[in-house]
């Protein structure tokens, strides 16, 4: 964890890796009075893998812990069972009690690589809404209108679509605007995305005689298509427990056009270097070099610098220069086996089925020759390649 | 209570004094299946007085009991606390526990002079609704779609005309048909304005496995204005505790072409003789004869024979004649006064600002001849008259 014990100041956690802030001048004296600030962020545990993505917030986070405020993340087990759309065109699945538990688990093992859980209060929406009765919901609900709801834009589009918006999908935007009634949020931090239902919880604490909380928002990463924001659902994803080889092989992938935004985003390279970098790049410069600068520092802020360059030197011989990986896991095999048989019982890939489909897309090579028959049989002595980092010896 | 005790059959019930059921085939086979049935209208404490459009149900109500029915009244004690827009063009204001409780008494005091009582289950809606926690809220809620609920008439107007729908108010229609469910409802009971709601009761009974219920609504009475439905905030209305004299006098007034449907709604006039009445009429006979009989009906329903006989003849000296009445109430003065002040104390206003109101319409009269001078003084021995059937005389 690069970022711990780092020096941040206001100005630079105001400006750097900011999408947009409502307001940024009450921010800023709320930041210099010195009062220890309640930083509100939801967590969805209906999705709970991390990925590079949320590092933007989660970075935030960790700067504002630095400058000794408080992170209070709410655990949406009471949202997560309706399912919010925001972004999204669909209702989604609701969740039992359980998953959300087990999810809400996952997600802060891998919270707690960036976020210091020392500086943090975790509260469940059932402490205040399992006790909510139809009172309460009628008084929630008779303070805001269909009107000002559906101009939600992912909520509008559906409805001038004509495709259905579930009542309870209305109450999703309340219920995280009481959230932050009910914590005393001075600030809520997230996406862009969620710029709508943090208004709300502003509108909200203001009817309820509380100071409204600031709106501080992040800048949503597109993922490694180049097209569509990263998301675990769309596949387009670095996630930040993967191994270090495969966050920098990952990184390298990512389009050139948004290396500077990740750069600002996702890590502590001064604005001058940036600034010096844009103007290479405007010149021709290889963006190679500045990319495995990013993989670098994302991987040692994931792991540490020993494991960075490690992963760089992977990269440099197993893709640039095409050359074996030092170290090869093998696998004793018994007796030969089909290639497609060999790949899902050594994990290569998850089944038997996922690699065939492997196979005929061209992802697997036999001693660095592509095959595209997954009955292929193999022996003892062979070097099997699937995608573009994972290995097998057969011994 | 000239309905009590009369000999109805299915048919006339299904078929007399009704605007539209779904579905009448359905209906009819419960009603012949010897089944005790369990016929619910809710009632709304916000609007606690019942009047002659109200008639048209409780009629209703009171020949399925006659037929060896059960009905269930839904005392609205949470919607009352919402407010439902049904064919209004605004929000209303939200009740208290305390109003509710008095309103459904006055209400339920009215009610059962043509219900009858001991085959009448009444039920309030916190019996339910006091337990309905954040979680019953969202499996109701997740039944819906806006789309569906902005569909309501008066919900798609107020939208488009972009005038303020609470969030609350979607839930209302919901309750209602909540209500359905909690109570086992074979048939809802209404007026034609509550068609929308009945038939998401219908819908949630069906998604809750339970036979959906059958939808049973009576017309609306078109008020004494003749354009608006008859409703106590129009003042429009003739309200079924006013004396014999006043609903004589008023179901006077009503316009002549809603003479057959009040026939057919509020009375058991039989159907031949209605179809001679409408000949009649279409020959040019003078309504008066028939709204006679009419008032007659209405006044000796709602209290006997021999008050409908006393309340034509005091009409006929007052009105036709331009009599004075037999009896008028003497007021004994100690000394001189001013109409409007004398209006106001001895109750024929509500105050002395109406007095002079009702002065400066032309609708008071000093022994004969009407008065526009709120200030003129009234010594003994003087007759006043104010509106149509409001005598005094000083003594």
């Amino acid at each position: 964890m690069a970022i711990k014990g780092k020096q941040y100041n206001i100005d630079y956690v105001l400006k750097r890796g900011v999408a947009e802030i409502i307001s940024e001048a009450e921010l800023r004296k709320l930041l210099q009075s010195g009062k220890k600030l309640r930083i509100k962020e939801g967590l969805d545990p209906s999705s709970p893998d991390i990925h590079v993505g949320h590092m933007a917030s989660l970075r935030k986070m960790r700067q504002f812990q630095e400058l000794g405020h408080q992170i209070v993340i709410i655990v949406g087990d009471w949202t997560a069972q309706i399912g919010d759309p925001s972004g999204r065109s669909a209702t989604r699945p609701m969740l039992t009690a359980e998953q959300v538990k087990e999810n809400a688990e996952t997600y802060l093992n891998q919270f707690f690589r960036i976020v210091d859980k020392n500086k943090t209060e975790i509260r469940m929406q059932s402490e205040w809404f399992g006790k909510f009765d139809l009172t309460d919901v009628v008084r929630l609900t008779s303070k805001f209108t269909v009107a000002q709801l559906l101009a939600r834009e992912d909520f509008s589009k559906r409805f001038s679509e004509q495709r259905p918006i579930a009542i309870t999908e209305l109450l999703y935007p309340l219920m995280q605007a009481y959230d932050s009634v009910a914590v005393h949020a001075d600030i809520e931090l997230g996406g862009t995305d969620q710029k709508f239902n943090f208004l709300v919880g502003r509108e909200l604490q203001s009817m309820m005689g509380q100071p409204p909380q600031q709106i501080f928002m992040v800048p949503l990463l597109v993922g490694l298509d180049g097209v569509q924001k990263m998301s675990k659902s769309l596949g387009n994803y670095i996630g930040i427990i993967e191994p270090p080889e495969d966050i920098y092989g990952k990184t390298m992938s990512i389009k050139d056009e948004f290396l500077t935004v990740y750069f600002e985003t996702l890590t502590d390279v001064p604005d001058e270097e940036l600034l010096d970098f844009k103007k290479q790049l405007e010149k021709g410069a290889n963006p190679m070099v500045l990319k495995k600068r990013l993989a670098r520092e994302i991987v040692a802020q994931l792991y540490n610098e020993k494991e960075a360059q490690q992963a760089e030197t992977h990269f440099e011989k197993t893709v640039q220069n095409k050359e074996l990986p030092d170290e090869i896991e093998e696998y004793k095999l018994s007796q030969d086996i089909a290639i497609s048989q060999l790949i899902a019982q050594t994990g290569l890939a998850a089944s038997r089925s996922e690699a065939v489909r492997l196979i005929k897309q061209g992802a697997v090579t036999i001693d660095g020759k592509k095959t595209n028959n997954a009955n292929e049989i193999i022996s003892k002595g062979v070097t099997i390649k699937v995608g573009k980092r994972r290995y097998l010896k057969t011994i």
